[in-house]
């Protein structure tokens, strides 16, 4: 997979893109990436690459020259027509389904715009994918740009040591992972649950099993909605609405 | 505000923390930070932080007695408690409403996990909010971190230069923001909406306000439900039915 990032800011991207994963993953060449500064396509005389908005407003946008004339120029390096991802408060809402259809793109651009608005033709002609992280404000699109590599690159074939990993994340199977527990058995008087010490296998699977889905009942009843509940499942969600 | 990050990955916060407005934040003493190797508390001899869950299975799970340790030396540093936030899955799902409330407070900490997951006793004894950035898998809490830290420090006085942009972003008032536009008016045959350039100012603000509710309308109408619709902007969604 090869990634190209279009940012007013690269230097934000080392320390994340050298670190773990994202680290490893390039030397074991699952994808590489290259950050573009898009002032260096500006026809402006003055370097600039935003401006005030037509009609007024506090803020400035993005004007769309650079933008569209970079995103071109690093379209060309794919036979295919590469997914062009705009970071923004008013895009879609990122998912795991989401994650796991980008990771099987073979080139991916990101739009990191910073402070300003998008002129809204860069929107509507030039992007494939609208896309906001969450329903909070950040000052630019590079972190959302850094959440998205990292849950797609983890996702590449080979990248993470333990192939069981990945399939057992939470959302991974719509449910909420159960809790773990380490070592010390007791920890300042706090005491791992007897079961888990238990070697009793199908009962620790029961437990974690329960466990999971009460937590999910608990903290996140949007997820359990789709989720397919056994009769089970179903007879212990009666349990925790009794016991509210 | 002081916040303390307790990771094994400390150089992966280096590009985002000096750039921009984190970076401008620090030099006008908005805010400071330190990041806190928790390594560095571990009572293991083997210089360990994980080890692997009791009940068997995949993955590995950070011990409590580390981050026991580093938190408890950390918050030292204020006479208040500080806020305690672990990155995780399970976690309640990050909002603007949540980096407003963090934004008051004096002290944040932030527990960031790799790969591994968390011991329950984390979770139940130490940490006063479990958060979650988004229903995505990310490879540590580093990210999710990071994601707040930006989305709080813009929000602390005297940060952001234009004290209306704050006030303007999405999700401030509870609806996705307008179309922008800047120059060119035509940009290779795309124009600009003409009231935008009409200089007709109770237009403009007439189209924005209805482009906004539009917009929130054909792409996240859970938003809608919680605005409270004006009996004008009432007609417009009528109007938005009726189009479809």
């Amino acid at each position: 997979m090869h990634i190209d990032i279009l940012t007013l800011f690269p230097e934000m991207f080392d320390g994340v893109m050298r670190s773990s994963i994202l680290r490893k993953a390039q030397e074991a060449a699952a994808f590489n990436y290259q950050t573009i500064d898009f002032r260096e396509y500006t026809a402006n005389k003055h370097y600039k690459v935003d401006d005030t908005p037509y009609g007024g407003g506090a803020g400035m946008v993005l004007m769309p020259q650079p933008i569209f004339d970079a995103v071109e120029d690093v379209a060309k390096k794919s036979d295919k027509k590469p997914r062009i991802v705009l970071l923004c408060p008013q895009g879609e809402t990122y998912t795991q389904q989401k994650a796991e259809e980008f990771a099987r793109e073979e080139h991916l651009v990101f739009i990191c715009g910073h402070y300003e608005g998008y002129d809204e033709r860069i929107r509507q002609e030039l992007v494939t994918d609208e896309i906001s992280i969450g329903d909070y404000v950040l000052t630019g699109g590079e972190l959302g740009a850094m959440v998205i590599i990292d849950s797609v690159v983890r996702l590449l074939p080979g990248v993470l040591g333990n192939e069981a990993s990945a399939s057992q994340d939470s959302f991974s199977n719509g449910l909420l992972e159960h809790p773990h527990y380490t070592r010390p058995a007791n920890f300042r008087g706090m005491e791992v649950p007897s079961v888990l010490l238990s070697g009793h296998h199908k009962n620790i699977d029961d437990w974690r099993k329960k466990q999971s889905i009460q937590r999910t009942f608990e903290r996140r009843k949007d997820l359990l909605e789709k989720y397919p509940l056994s009769d089970q499942e179903k007879d212990w969600i009666k349990d925790f609405e009794d016991d509210k």
